[in-house]
Formats: C-alpha cells, sequence, structure tokens
C-alpha cells in the first residue's frame, strides 16, 4: 500500500485541515511537524526519544544517504527503516535542496538532463537526475518519496523561474515514469517563486499528473515573511482536497502556524536540532539561548509546563555547562525540547482546528512569543 | 554518613574480594567498573542509560569542574548530584592526574606547596594545592573524595620517585586536615611507582592517617603488564581488609580482571567512552573497529549474546554508518555497549568469586579475548 490521506474536518474560519496519513508503518495527524533524520538519524537522538516527542513521521535525506553509505547498502540492510531501526513511516526529500544549497554556485551546472555537481564531502563530480533521485529514492524504500525538482535562489527573474518551473514540471514527469516501488508514495514539488501565476501553473500542472500528494516549494529562502505566506497561498490555492499538502523546510513556530491556517497538514526543518546544538531552545515566550551567562545558576527546567524529558529531568543551569563545554549531551537535551516543543505545537493547532478556534491560538501564541525578557 | 564498605567474602584460591558499598546515593557491589562523567556528564548518555547499564556509581573531575562551571557554580546548585540530576552515587577525583597529563611539562612546576599550572582552555596560570582540591570537592559533595597526589610518568628514578611519595604522604594529610564535609568519604592513594619498597612505606604511612578507603595509583603509566600487575600487589599488600581498594585510570577487560584476583574492588577509565567515539567496541573476542569496511552490511548486532540497549536494536552496519559520517549517535551507542561490557565483566567476576571460580574464569575470558578475526 502506498499512503492513505484522510481529511478529517476543516477549521470554521480558516483553511486549517485535520486529517490522517496512514502509511505502511502506522498512522499519524495531522498537522504534524516531521524531525530531521539527515543521515538516517535525528542528530544524536534515539528512536525512544522521537517516540517520546511524539514524532508521527521523521525525514531523511537522500543526497546524503547517496553519498554514504550509498543506496545499495541501504537496500541490501532491508531499507530505510530496517537500517536505522525506525519502525515508524519515514520521507524521504529527493536530494535537490541539498545539491542546491551544499554544491557551490560555481561547482553545478543545471542541464536538462539533471544537476552536475561536485560532492560536499570529497568534491567527487557527481551527476543527479529526475530518475536517478527516484530509483535511490525506491532503494531505501522510505513511505513517501519526492520529486527532483529546481530549488531557485531568491530572487530571480520571472524569465529564469518560468523556464525552471517548465524543467521541474519535465524533471517530474521523468521521475514519476520511472517510479517503481508499490510501497511508496511519491509527491509532486508545487515551485514558482513570488509569482503567482507561476506557482498557479506549476500548481495545475503538477496536479494533472495526479501524485499521491503535493509539497510547497522555494519558501524560507530569504523572502521576506508576507510574501512567504503569499507563496504558500499561491501554492496550495489549485491543490486538491483529497491529497496531503507539505511545506518543505519551514520549522519556525509562527510559520507552522501561519501554514496550518493556510491548509498545509506536514511541514520539516533542521531548525529544533540546529538551534539545540548551539544551545538555544524554544520557550513559549520566545527561543532563549543557553550560551547566556544569566542561566550559570538557574535551576528552573527549560519551561515548567513543557512535558519532555529535559524539562522534567534537567536544569538550566546544567544544560548551559554542558553547551558551554561543547557536551553532546546538551545538543541532546535541548533537541529533544526543541522537536518536543514543535510536535506539542501542532497538536495545540489541531485541537484549535477541531474546535475552530485557529484565530484566538494564533493570536495569543503570537503575543506570548514575543514578550521574551534575556538579559 | 560517609560511605559504609562491607567485605562478604574473599575468593578461595585468590585475593578477589566480594563487597557492598553504601552510601548516601544508594548502596552497590562490588567488584564494580565506574563510568567516568568528566565535566559532570558521561559523554553523550543520559542518566537512565547508565542504570541501564548497572553503574553502581560514577566518576566526575575536580580539575574540569574547578575550570568549568566552578566549585560555587555547583555548591549553589545544590551539589554534584542535584547539578547533574544523577541519583546515584559519585566519587571525584582529585584533579592531580589531569594537572600532571593536560598540562605539558614545561607548563607545570612541582613545589612543595602544590602545582602551578597553565589551563588547557585558555592557558591561565593556575595553582592547585591539596587543601584547594579538597574544598573543591567538599563544594562538589561527591560521596567519595581523593587526596590530592603526584602522579609521576613512567619511569623515573627512585630517588625521584622517594621524595614523590614522601611529598604525596604530606599532601594526604594537609588534604585530610581540611576535608570538612561529613556526608563525604576521603581516600588516600598510594604512589611509588615499581620500587616495592616504596609502594609499602606508601602504603603503610598512607594507612596510618586512617582514610576512609584507598587508592592504588600511578598504574597505566607506560609500565609493560607484568609490572603493573605487581605494582598492583605491591600496592594492595598492606591495605586494610575492611576499607575499599581502588584502582584509578583502569579500564582493560583483562586489568580488570587481574586487578580483581588482586583485591582489588572498583575501577574507572575513560576507555569504553574515549574507544567508542572511535568507533571501537569491547566484544568476547576482543575490541573490533567498526569503521572497518567489512561491517557495512552486518546486520548482526555487535554481540548477539550483550543484553545491551544497544544490541537489542542496532546492527554493526548502522553503527559503521554512524560512525563513519561522524553523527554522535554512534558514540553514544558504542558508549552504552563499552560500559555494559565492563559492568558485566565485574558482575561476572562477582559470580565466580560466590563460586570460587575465578581462576577459571580468568583463563577462559582470555583464551576467548584473543580469538577476534577481523579482516
Amino acid at each position: 500500500m502506498k499512503i492513505e490521506y484522510s481529511l478529517l474536518k476543516t477549521e470554521k474560519n480558516t483553511k486549517a485541515r485535520l486529517g490522517k496519513i496512514k502509511t505502511n508503518y502506522g498512522t499519524y495527524d495531522t498537522p504534524m511537524f516531521m524531525p530531521v533524520g539527515t543521515r538516517a538519524t535525528v542528530k544524536s537522538l534515539s528512536k525512544e526519544e522521537l517516540k517520546a516527542a511524539h514524532a508521527g513521521i521523521i525525514l531523511s535525506n537522500t543526497y546524503h544517504l547517496w553519498l554514504r553509505p550509498g543506496p545499495d547498502v541501504i537496500k541490501n540492510c532491508g531499507g530505510l527503516h530496517k537500517f536505522m531501526s525506525w519502525d515508524g513511516p519515514i520521507l524521504t526529500d529527493s536530494g535537490g535542496f541539498q545539491v542546491f544549497s551544499l554544491a557551490k554556485n560555481k561547482e553545478k551546472d543545471i542541464t536538462e538532463e539533471g544537476v552536475h555537481f561536485k560532492s560536499h564531502i570529497d568534491g567527487k563530480e557527481l551527476f543527479l537526475t529526475p530518475e536517478k533521485s527516484i530509483e535511490i529514492q525506491n532503494k531505501l524504500d522510505s513511505d513517501i518519496a519526492m520529486s527532483f525538482d529546481e530549488c531557485p535562489p531568491y530572487p530571480v527573474t520571472y524569465d529564469y523561474m518560468k523556464k525552471s518551473v517548465e524543467r521541474t514540471l519535465r524533471w517530474a514527469k521523468r521521475g514519476k515514469a520511472v517510479h517503481n516501488n508499490p510501497n511508496q508514495a511519491l509527491f509532486g514539488i508545487v515551485q514558482g517563486g513570488e509569482f503567482q501565476d507561476l506557482r498557479e501553473y506549476s500548481c495545475k500542472e503538477t496536479v494533472k499528473m495526479n501524485f499521491d500528494g503535493y509539497s510547497i516549494g522555494g519558501t524560507s529562502v530569504g523572502e521576506d515573511k508576507p510574501t512567504m505566506y503569499k507563496m504558500i497561498d499561491d501554492g496550495i490555492r489549485y491543490l486538491p482536497e483529497d491529497k496531503v499538502r507539505y511545506l518543505m523546510g519551514v520549522g519556525d513556530p509562527i510559520d507552522i502556524i501561519e501554514g496550518v491556517i493556510r491548509g498545509v497538514d506536514i511541514f520539516d526543518c533542521v531548525l529544533p536540532t540546529r538551534i539545540a546544538r548551539h544551545g538555544q531552545a524554544f520557550t513559549r515566550t520566545g527561543k532563549i539561548n543557553l550560551n547566556n551567562a544569566q542561566y550559570k545558576e538557574d535551576l528552573e527546567p527549560i519551561e515548567k509546563e513543557c512535558d519532555c524529558y529535559t524539562c522534567k529531568n534537567y536544569s538550566r543551569a546544567y544544560i548551559r555547562h554542558l553547551i558551554t563545554t561543547g557536551e553532546t549531551l546538551g545538543g541532546r537535551l535541548l533537541s529533544i525540547h526543541n522537536i518536543r516543543f514543535l510536535i506539542k505545537l501542532t497538536e495545540e493547532l489541531r485541537e484549535a482546528i477541531k474546535n475552530d478556534t485557529i484565530l484566538e491560538y494564533r493570536q495569543k501564541f503570537i503575543e506570548k512569543y514575543q514578550t521574551k525578557k534575556e538579559k
């Protein structure tokens, strides 16, 4: 079976949706935030810690796994679930974003056939095509695969974006043609930057190909917030109601709320784990930085009302000590908290959709989120 | 209360002892291996993982905690147990070993008063004395503190060692005089290198001061194995039966067996966590290196018969992938296994003492430990 999406309810005042995604590795509720396990590991965390954070699904990266350990190793080890010992759902990206972001501008060459670029590990010449991306993902055997797309920088000219959108559509078609894994869903990706007509075109043409779900790409690439939210509106407008919508690479709490209100079902982002390794934690009053000396003897947890393992067991003082001495337990504890923070946020958003109170929820959340007082 | 040691049994054919140590934070059996939590954290592990490995007690480092976060921060946070959220027993070393090993030769100056040296973090001038070491440990509020000693390199002349032993005795006396924590035991340390008469002298004079337990120092500093085992024999011969004996810095499985046979009760070493971060795992047939390509698609656990979390959940192939890509979960999983391996070893040694079969146990263990076949 591929995935099955059920739309349970649309919120009364907005486009926010309550849903359920059934996969071969379990069913989970939407809206949902997906922690990112770049190299088949959500950095420093165990599977039990991800389950305890109520992660319904995790994401892993095709580009990174292609390079190491290689898709054949993972296939020979029984696929990604068995390889990493994770019995929940997994989504893999297409590798496109990493190709465009990790390879320096001069070191990549985009052709109709695919993208020539250099490995970020050893500089080796690599060539990724839509077919290759799907072939790798078929071998990884994730529950949800992504089409290979171009994610242009921001801003680019209308002309460049138009050509890029058209090429991404041809790439989507080529990828879909070779996709060959009966247990794996394949999503199309809507691009088009900030150009409303290109988003519409990308959306309609992608939907014509009848994918199992749709991603909104090309946001969070440097645009301002109003532009980003408009991109989401324009990217969703022509998507079918009965398919999942996935906003790629978005993990800021307010952006998640804005995305859900606009009809997004799932999100992913490295933000919670990346900022954790740098000592930052999400709180209801804003992000705090545990490197800050004010926490040196602070015996409070990061957040008293938080139900995560970290907040139930450790003080800010101890986490600060771990972070400032470079001890990996620090990043681990903050990752647990930050991931739980975003997943709890989606739980509360689901509740607000049930109660038709999502606009009030947004207002209260944003008001409180701006009250942090850090010395 | 300070600690209470009970000698339960001495093995029939050797000096191996079965015992029990009662502390304010719980009672544990000896022989026991203590995982090292250098900076108030056993690198990358949670307290639950240490408990699951059956760690009866952990060690933390006075020198490192003195520098960061500082003893007053830990005191103000309620002491080391509360600071690191560990409710089991803790032993702290004196800082002496780190002063002598971390500071380069030219950057330390040993005087009667103490040791002048430079911080390994920022090169700042520091001065550690017996009184200062005890004062810091009093503030840390560990269950067992160590006297400040000199751990000379190997080899040194008889004359140097004699002077060093005499100074260490004077330092022990000074430290004991200022020790001021009714809930903390204080151990004396036997030095004397490979010189039998100096070990005897150090032993007898230290015992005269009536410490709560005794450590054997100055082994594992470059000497060969027969010399090391003789140092242990000579270091233990004149210690009282009713006090704990602690062999410092020893974590090689065979050395632990040889130490137990000679009457050692507790051991500590960074070895299991340090080699873990480099991809190595203890097994019954010898150490293996997970960086080795032969494990690329190896779906077996590190050891089928091991009861640790890592072996119950993850394959060699996955751990190899984590280690070769620098993912910290790899070091965490191997640390869990390696610590459990050494603690399981002490559990089996306790059983062998009960059954008076420790010599047979040693023979079988060593025979098997040399059969590893790694390509």
